[in-house]
């Protein structure tokens, strides 16, 4: 329905993501959450002046997302219906090339002993070192069974490869025993199509195996996220807005990437990312900006360092709401609890500002207690859309 | 989607059912609910320091529930889906053998005079007259066409009837006109695939309306809830967890039962219920507690009686916390408040107790008014059991 009723306009919509902002009630902390004792007066004063707040279920109630459910559903997207493979978020993160067909995979460097994985990251090497190895088997093995492999270097010990050509299906089991101490396992076909790619996977391993089998740390690969790339409807065609992405870890600009936004260099910084938003602030319509920080705190059960990510967002906000935005959106893909060290079920809170005409104006500040009494009340991630577009005037009437 | 995330864990989730605990503000006790009213120390403890509160709504807005939905929400199972059949209920409830194909109805005795019906529970005979004119039935009518009869007295003028063999239908009004002071209504069969069902149904009461012909009270029969075992997904397969029943009345036992769980003998008291619990716990997963007396006195309109039920329930508490299950669940599966003297459409009142690491630990006592307020929100019992997998941490990441 949504579809219909969308109008284009020029009024501006940013989407500053928190990954895993969300969180729960801390014993450690008097049962403050890190949004709760974040000393965030930028945030609050927005909330409370011109905020509405609320929350949002990322897929399903008690439905614990990934990053591709989570920031899919952010934008709109239903998330059981649509998905992206990891691979693919991967090489898109990673700025390659990805073209019609492409079977893409991430690649871990590993150690070998006697016949054993006995280290899926190869002691997680250097970058340098990976760049090294992956421009040594991009030389030797530029092919196999007539499919072009293209490699791309991560962080550490990862990297990316995409096999190239027809007919490859992405229905295949991972080529990576997922445990240390046991054999490498090759790449195992979930289907009779996908015959073929387990062949020239598995043909592909063999071969770096080869040009490896000297190195004293990093003398085999691991593949895994095998993915083609999803028949997803374009965020612009879907919304009638052009959109950019600022985002510094490659998985989230990988994301944007699948749904046709642009996307702009890596960040250096929370001011480089502000900068670059007010450098576009006239070309765009929609902005996504991406903050990692919040999670990764998360994940190490690190309370005051996802507080103090919290603050150092807070002392960007004055420059994006001088950018007069008609709808500043701040929220997360997810809730990642300290206490739980990961990403969770919880629902996350949101802090939906608009101008004076369309406000909700709850006066509340911004933290999950409050969210849970906010006028937005609670809602799925994939609802929030409409309520972005309607809130700067997107939307048309339903109906006579 | 669930199905695919499910983990099977260690952990333990107890629901601990107060059948009809819900209500609404009271005019004759200060407005006030009984579960507020209640005095019960060791539930709002429990809430205040590891609890969740929220609202459950069993079916949907506006709908009261049977028994049936009720449970079958609160076990996951769409209610809409999935139903069963009252016969089968009943009959399953007072430990009848149930085969496959098996057509089951509830039985009253009646009074009939003059070729009306003139009480349909023949004077609420004695449990024990119920026991020996279901004797003497069972005797003189051992089959009718072919078809095998099965009898077991139930509690006062009730008793359960299986017609066994192939080809029976389930699609038939019930024998019963419903109101006192009408002629007995045969079973009427609703498609034409039913008309053989019918026809024995009615065979069956004509034959025994001719062996209870001189008796001075119940001198008849009504059949009701014709039903066929449904084709449900067994509880233990859907969730990965062993399930053991520990109710005292045939209907949720029945329930238990058709969804596979193990079902514990009849507990004599909370005590005894708690005991069997204790003894358990060990060998399940996965722990269904149900308790009768909050929905009886909401039913007979007794708020200080639906007070008792809750404060004696609160009193079994501190043995079930000290099991130390990671999730436990005091819900119903309808409200049956006191004022409406039946089943209601109400939310329910939840209270989600887990550990520090999954707490929303909302701070609130558990009463109606509170649960408005709680982090849970308001959501379908369907939905709970998501909310309790997710919170024992029983289900996977959804996506990469």
């Amino acid at each position: 329905m949504l579809n219909d009723l969308i109008l284009s306009t020029d009024s501006r919509i940013v989407f500053l993501v928190l990954d895993g902002v969300g969180d729960i009630p801390n014993p450690s902390y008097n049962f403050m959450t890190p949004l709760e004792a974040a000393k965030k007066p930028n945030l609050d004063l927005l909330a409370m002046e011109k905020g509405a707040l609320g929350r949002i279920i990322p897929v399903d109630i008690g439905v614990t997302p990934g990053s591709g459910p989570g920031h899919l559903s952010l934008f709109g997207y239903d998330p059981v219906q649509y998905s992206i493979g990891r691979g693919i978020l991967e090489v898109l993160g990673l700025n390659m090339d990805l073209q019609a067909n492409d079977l893409a995979a991430r690649g871990n460097f590993c150690t070998v002993r006697d016949g054993v994985v006995v280290d899926r990251r190869a002691g997680r090497i250097a970058t340098s070192e990976t760049e090294r190895l992956i421009a040594q088997i991009a030389s030797a093995v530029p092919e196999v069974e007539g499919y072009k492999v293209v490699l791309a270097p991560g962080k550490s010990h990862r990297f990316a490869v995409i096999f190239r050509g027809q007919g490859l299906s992405d229905e295949l089991d991972d080529a990576d025993p997922h445990k240390d101490g046991r054999p490498p396992a090759p790449a195992k076909a979930k289907t009779a199509q996908a015959e073929k790619a387990a062949s020239v996977v598995n043909a592909f391993i063999r071969k770096v195996g080869e040009v490896l089998k000297d190195e004293p740390v990093a003398n085999g690969i691991l593949l895994r996220g095998f993915s083609l790339r999803p028949d997803i409807p374009q965020f612009s065609e879907r919304y009638a807005m052009d959109a950019l992405a600022i985002a510094t870890y490659p998985m989230y600009r990988g994301i944007a990437k699948v749904l046709g936004m642009t996307v702009q260099h890596e960040p250096q910084d929370y001011g480089d990312a502000v900068a670059i938003l007010k450098n576009n602030f006239n070309a765009f319509q929609f902005f996504f900006v991406h903050i990692k920080e919040t999670d990764t705190a998360g994940e190490d059960g690190n309370f005051p360092a996802k507080v103090d990510a919290i603050e150092a967002v807070d002392r960007i906000i004055p420059e994006i709401a001088a950018l007069r935005p008609d709808v500043l959106v701040v929220t997360g893909d997810h809730s990642t609890p300290c206490p739980l060290k990961g990403h969770s079920w919880h629902p996350v809170p949101l802090l939906l500002v608009t101008n004076a005409f369309t406000a909700g104006r709850d006066g509340l500040a911004f933290h999950e207690k409050n969210c849970l009494r906010g006028s937005v009340g609670t809602i799925y991630s994939k609802e929030l859309m409409a309520l972005a577009l309607a809130s700067s005037l997107k939307l048309d009437k339903y109906g006579a």
